[in-house]
């Protein structure tokens, strides 16, 4: 049941964006009761907070693979997939909105949910790199950290989703990062 | 009159965002009068990108520097020097508001006229340093030219603008590009 609420939060973010998104919509869509999705979630803030939370790539998941390369490849890779797919769409929707005033709370969400411990993941494997030996001491650094989530914002701003092809992460190891980091 | 006319519609755009400004608002505020503007702009989109297009950097101006360190740093900085200013702070809080539906027109106006010119005078400057013998050769990609505008946004939207340091143009050079293109 929490699996088909968070499904219906995302499709509803997706084709009718937040402003659109109501609880009645989704527990329509979820086949329970408005009541039942109130004793659970306040408002629907909460609700969509849970379903992205429940949904997004969790980045410390990385394991030591023994190769930076291999570990910034896999990082890259789970969130292209997951920006091509139900949770990056309704993301998408729901990032078109966050300028606005009312959706701060959304931004500091993305921030501390993705933005956060992405790059605190992507200098980890750097300074894992670092000592075992198959990245450059001095590109261990937040603005080489950045290189990734920019070049993923950049993709799904402005070249759009559907450019993030297949081989979109290894095009971004090979060209871009181990250029920079390869010792 | 120009200028103070533009000048004005950046100064709207900042203090209260695209859907709250008006031509009254910019002739009241630049001195003149309405129908003034009316007879050389059509509409307050029009006035926007022409105010926007006159203030923006213009990347087909960086010259052949002998270096394309040189040339990259200069490039940077321009836009730099220009997200930190006036144009920058009223792209921004437009930018807030384009990917909203009726906005698409600025989305095709930044493309058009920031990003298109900026990749390609990008790439430029990598040709031509691979073929002085200052950039390698397979660095002169697509990809490695998007980390620019793609680093410039990031900045932008996740860190802030006030995060761009005098230095900003400088460590990117030389902690990200420089790695990747040196020969």
């Amino acid at each position: 049941m929490e699996n088909a609420i968070f499904e219906a939060t995302l499709d509803q973010l997706t084709s009718g964006g937040y402003a659109r998104l109501t609880m009645e919509g989704v527990a329509g869509a979820a086949r329970t009761g408005k009541a039942a999705l109130y004793r659970r979630w306040a408002s629907k803030d909460e609700l969509v907070i849970d379903a992205l939370d429940a949904t997004l790539p969790r980045p410390y998941d990385t394991p030591d693979l023994g190769s930076a390369h291999d570990e910034l490849l896999q990082l890259i890779g789970a969130f292209t997939t997951a920006v091509t797919s139900r949770v990056g769409a309704a993301l998408h929707a729901l990032m078109a909105e966050i300028d606005q005033e009312q959706a701060e709370v959304f931004k500091g969400f993305i921030e501390d949910r993705v933005i956060g411990p992405t790059t605190a993941t992507i200098l980890e494997i750097l300074r894992r790199g670092a000592e075992r030996g198959d990245v450059r001491p001095g590109a261990a650094t937040p603005l080489v950290a950045d290189v990734i989530p920019a070049m993923l914002l950049y993709q799904a701003k402005i070249r759009g989703f559907q450019d993030l092809g297949p081989d979109f992460a290894a095009r971004l190891v090979d060209e871009v990062l181990q250029p920079i980091i390869r010792a």
